[in-house]
């Protein structure tokens, strides 16, 4: 088993049974099961139900259900942090069979909290959307691990919190970093958007898997998704060599999914526009001025500047 | 002149150049145009600079710039409350023309306040948002007046606060009552929708209009519309008489617009489809069992208790 986290996706890759520095963390088997061990709260418990629910639920379509991972109970485990076995919810392994993927993590919403949340918690996360991305744009990205090449390996963000707080000039940089072919070995060229075409557009792309995903948002009224996370990905070698990239999207976190009594999910629905919005505009105007002004800015930190200022980080 | 405010529009129609209270609110003329007095702080320079803005900008095409009052400046006029000239918004009166019509005034988001707002605007909006549909549904309903016939005149909500924490089956109760025959002279039946299909439904109806709205918002980038409202209305008169009802939406209440900055305007967007999936519900579900089971309720507090329930607010 090897510890791979999708909170910690972004972070580092440990190999082994136990994570690296003994921190509790996911574990993943060769058969392509994602083991995540339950929050100690109510949020472990209430992924479970979330999980139960939706799994056995007739009224989702297929379609979208394979945009959730597949669920397979709650198991005991030995623990990564050593501290014996523990409960462990049995989902898919996203990236299992992939080779190098390219993964965004894109927390979708401006509230990551739900109506009848008590005072503390609600002043506690509005603090954490003011700060963020979340409230200007709808969404925030919360981690990003980009493929270079064999050589050079993934390009990562240096800290968490910088690529929480992009602006939106920023965020378009990075989602057009993301499916470039000189991403980060020429981290100061233009983005030249080499593979926005196979992995964001097409029948297949990522923009009709998110559009997918709106139409049932506009009319489900079963689940409030609060800090849920649409997982992005596709593979730059089988882009490169003109094959399928395995664009997908997946949606991940469930620790806080509220009823939805009738009402549509308004909130995730309004942060899951913004971002199509973002992804659509690279398609139609790959070559937008606000990216080239940006790109400039960028090369003038670059000379100027050692430290890593919101926007370095996105690009180193 | 007379006044008749969109802000006290669902609660008193005063005849005469002076509002009946001597408080200062919005006039209208005999030419079709609606005079709002300008607010004296920041936010009568806010709708000011949007109305300008927006009318000019070349970029709004015209199926949405006829969604909107439209905006003739501003001029000295001397005030309802007596206090000599002041400035006011000149822009169309949307009841111009209309003989009985039936209002709704809905406000859009689940947020009222703008990102970069100070701290004490935004724990006051937020408290009411918390407070009022607004949180839970994505809208909250402001202000309804709806006709009944020529010699009951109009039902008005009691209060405006009752109005705006209805919960989301009391809301779907209020806009069946909207488009039925049966609204208020026999409060406790079972609204008959009957004119749903002409007022909601049709390729000229509220819905088709909530829906080309729509489409504009996950497109457009330049404003994001805080605390503003859909007006929506239509002629009851004229539906009973198998004519067109004259069935429209319109956008007003613009002091807290803000420029979108490249980002969508997803708080409205977002309230906005919440809002659609409550109208479009009634289109495909009209006899769902959630409102009989509320009509039942209703029919016992009726019996059971005088006191005025949110419930029972919206109804009488």
């Amino acid at each position: 088993m090897i510890a791979f986290g999708w909170n910690s996706i972004f972070q580092e890759q440990v190999a082994g049974h136990r994570a690296r520095d003994g921190r509790l963390g996911p574990l993943i088997d060769d058969a392509g099961r994602f083991y995540k061990p339950l929050q100690g709260d109510e949020r472990g418990a209430n992924e479970v139900s979330f999980y139960a629910s939706f799994s056995s639920n007739t009224k989702i379509p297929d379609h979208i259900k394979s945009f959730f991972p597949e669920f397979d109970g709650t198991r005991l485990v030995e623990a990564s942090d050593g501290s014996g076995m523990q409960t462990h919810l049995v989902l898919q392994d996203l990236t299992f069979g992939h080779v190098n993927p390219s993964i965004m993590d894109i927390k979708i919403g401006s509230r990551t909290w739900h109506p009848q949340a008590p005072d503390g918690y609600v002043h506690r996360c509005l603090k954490k959307d003011r700060g963020t991305s979340s409230l200007p744009l709808g969404f925030r990205v919360s981690g990003a691990r980009i493929f270079k090449s064999t050589e050079s390996g993934y390009w990562e963000p240096e800290n968490r919190l910088s690529i929480q707080t992009l602006s939106a000039d920023e965020v378009k940089l990075l989602l057009k970093s993301f499916v470039s072919s000189n991403t980060s070995e020429e981290p100061h060229m233009k983005p030249d958007c080499a593979f926005a075409s196979t992995v964001y557009g097409g029948s297949n792309g990522i923009l009709s898997q998110l559009v997918e995903l709106k139409a049932w948002f506009e009319d489900q009224t079963i689940y409030h998704f609060y800090s849920s996370s649409v997982l992005m990905m596709f593979e730059k070698d089988l882009a490169s060599s003109g094959k399928s990239p395995r664009a997908e999207i997946k949606l991940v976190d469930f620790a806080h999914v509220h009823k939805g009594n009738g009402v549509i999910d308004h909130n995730f629905l309004g942060g899951l526009c913004s971002f199509i919005k973002f992804i659509s505009e690279i398609l139609t105007t790959p070559e937008d001025s606000s990216a080239d002004s940006l790109v400039e800015d960028a090369q003038r930190n670059h000379i100027h500047s050692e430290n890593g200022s919101v926007y370095d980080v996105s690009l180193n």
